[in-house]
């Protein structure tokens, strides 16, 4: 197809996909003729997954690139391209000195963590995340222990067994790597908007009209 | 206390307080002497809870404003202010033609909603979220349909009951308000995190070293 044709396939402005073009993030078209390419269903999907990470996920376009390196290297384990990828999502590194409280609500967490068995990598931004979710209800008053955050791990432990068995188990390593990318992505932003959801109707039913 | 006290108590740079008052998003201390104001524990609180909306929820200011008007009018209703910040959180309404496949998953969406009793505002951000993560699927070539949420919604409207269950009942309305807001932005970023956490051990285990 024409680059006008993939730009409606994928929902995605021409000017967008040439600057993506551009950037080394989508392989150039089969050329056809002066200034013309022909691109195929290999583009239309790269072009989804990087919109689903870019729109869905808020993830910058130097992260897009980390993915899509540690995709484009065959031999990079399965597990650690997802991980690449879910690292992507941030929150970035340290970029100064941090806070005595926030040190001391990510040894907590790394605590938490190691008691519930979870093999999770040290530098997992995940981490550091949950620790700033700590340290938020802290300094607003509230007195915050990762005890807080045990119902949530439940769920969550289950959850994440459940969303990993629907992924496709069999297919390229290429498929199995972007179903777990994007499962991380869509799904975490089904979950807060249900959250909203829920938060909605029941702060309506116990706030009332007050 | 000062204005670099109320800098190192609140973990916000002094430019930054000042771009608040600037702003009017934070008022102005007891004038002391020329340059100088005296600011108490009520500045202190406004600037926790502004830090928690921009740094975990990642609010733009011009939301933070809204938030902050609704708090500001004694007479709207609790769960009216606590919608008008639910609602700063985004997705931003549309500024263009909305494509067809997007309408019709914001139908399925909101008849789900109808199916379930849950009590939502027509306009309320949550559902174009919500169909924003079914379309993302589809396009990727996914066969989704509003029933892979159902697990999620079960679980978010438990949590929601007890969530809303351990906020202040009593206390000032401010303070009722400003615990929905937090939680709502805090628990969220938490929820997401554990989620992340949870898959890379899951996944670890599935994928192996594959």
């Amino acid at each position: 197809m024409r680059i006008s044709e993939l730009s409606a396939a994928s929902g995605t402005p021409v000017s967008t996909i040439k600057y993506y073009l551009r950037e080394g993030l989508v392989e150039r078209g089969e050329p056809t003729a002066a200034n013309q390419a022909a691109y195929g269903d290999e583009h239309l999907r790269r072009l989804r997954l990087i919109r689903a990470l870019t729109d869905v996920g808020g993830v910058g376009i130097a992260e897009v690139r980390a993915v899509l390196e540690a995709l484009a290297k065959p031999r990079t384990p399965i597990h650690r391209t997802i991980g690449v990828a879910q690292y992507a999502l941030g929150p970035p590194e340290d970029d100064g000195p941090v806070p005595a409280d926030v040190l001391q609500a990510r040894a907590e967490v790394d605590a938490f963590i190691t008691a519930r068995c979870w093999n999770v990598h040290a530098d997992a931004p995940a981490r550091r995340m949950l620790a700033d979710a700590l340290v938020t209800l802290r300094r607003l008053g509230q007195e915050a222990t990762t005890g807080l955050f045990e119902p949530y791990a439940d769920i969550v432990d289950e959850l994440a067994v459940w969303e990993l068995g629907i992924l496709p188990a069999q297919g390229s390593r290429s498929a199995i790597i972007e179903g777990a990318i994007v499962g991380t992505v869509v799904f975490e932003a089904a979950l807060a908007a249900l959250r909203r959801l829920a938060h909605e109707h029941h702060s309506a039913e116990r706030f009332g009209r007050s």
